[in-house]
């Protein structure tokens, strides 16, 4: 069994100790972190410590704290020369401190507090210095996910701003679609299985071909009667651009 | 049995004809349309037509054609007095001709060929010009769904941009993310789970609870990280864009 230390106990450390109760080949033996009242809840079933020097000798670190507090906890760590991961989207590989091997360990989901996620399906990003503890982590994620993929940094940078684009961006539009609804005392319920389909669609298309609408239609008579309904609205701006871009990628040229 | 005529052969028509082959309530007794190929595929099971003058007798007359051809069709119709009824987002219900007795039955969502949707969970949005045809609306319309709503055409314009924002909007979105990482040579399979998640997640959340991200954060570092990545690239507007409302309607102040 590999030994594991997860550092963290928030969210996205939450769901990975879930994620890796199941594991048959890897297993966290110890959790490390300052929130005593959030530490407690793994006391029962694993080791937990507050002290860095009580941190145990694993074969990986899974450090899930927050991307500026990265580099700083790192330094701090009272060993060297072991494999010390980080899950973040943003934070570059090296900027892990150099006294121990570094690593990427970075799970492309977004991560809902009682929400329970299927680990199977999440793409691990996985990144080292060398290729034994490359092949490490492999194992380790291909306990938990059928897709285990090899991102560099560089590579996770793009990565990062695709998901920022299809998770925060996306999830804006639904509050868009939301506030609109509301002001006119009509339901969001209403939008949630157009919401789900668009999404799920996914699944046998690829968006260029899913794209339709007046935007792609160039269907003017339609987006000039939409703007007459968000002529007092603050999204105006936005449907504007969000129209252009579509007519840029994707227009039926007039 | 409520008896019903369908016009149009095209995708919308399609997913309506198959709705109400379970109905109990209501079927269609003949297909209209002008194209003789797609007419043919209905023709093994109901009875169809090509020509005005034999369209059958029936209680309901449920249009499902291009918006701008609605109008000067029903003016078309060799009858009068009848409930004739169109399936557009889009357009007005005063817009059909006035020969006939005008109603709406607007099913919210997208439909594809060859993607089977459920319709017990799409929104029907019906409006008729009396009590009488909107309780007939509401007993067909209840036949294939749990969620036949009273939605009048002004509610319908709202409804309808909306719709185009979370999906046309959202699609477009979703190809962005996928063109950003297929530059990259990286594979937009990866933002799928994610797509899904972002969408699933509004079954227990509202949008705004569910807002999260780097301009939510306000965490400029990040914002300004991917701007550099998007330096060249076409999206680097609408990325600015949709942050910056992100940060007017959600953003924690600094």
């Amino acid at each position: 069994m590999i030994k594991m230390v997860l550092i963290g106990t928030g969210n996205v450390a939450n769901h990975l100790y879930k994620a890796f109760e199941t594991s048959k080949e890897a297993s966290f033996i110890q959790v490390f972190g300052r929130n005593k009242k959030a530490l407690k809840s793994f006391s029962k079933k694993t080791a937990t410590s507050d002290s860095l020097t009580k941190i145990k000798e694993a074969d990986v670190y899974i450090i899930a704290i927050s991307d500026d507090a990265i580099t700083s906890f790192t330094e701090k760590l009272p060993f060297k020369n072991r494999l010390v991961v980080h899950t973040s989207g943003t934070v570059a590989m090296n900027v892990l401190s150099d006294k121990n091997r570094k690593g990427v360990f970075y799970p492309l989901q977004t991560f809902t507090k009682n929400r329970v996620v299927d680990f199977s399906n999440i793409p691990l990003c996985i990144e080292s210095e060398n290729a034994s503890d490359l092949k490490l982590l492999q194992r380790i994620g291909a306990s938990i996910s059928e897709k285990v993929e090899e991102i560099n940094s560089e590579e996770r940078k793009k990565v990062h701003v695709s998901a920022v684009i299809v998770n925060n961006f996306v999830n804006h539009l639904y509050f868009i679609g939301s506030d609109l609804l509301e002001k006119n005392n009509l339901s969001f319920d209403l939008l949630k299985p157009l919401i789900f389909e668009t999404a799920l669609k996914m699944e046998s298309h690829q968006p260029k071909d899913a794209q339709t609408g007046p935007a792609k239609r160039n269907d003017l008579k339609t987006i000039e009667n939409h703007l007459n309904q968000l002529e007092e609205s603050p999204y105006k701006d936005l449907y504007i651009q969000l129209t252009k871009s579509i007519i840029d990628t994707h227009g039926e040229k007039l």
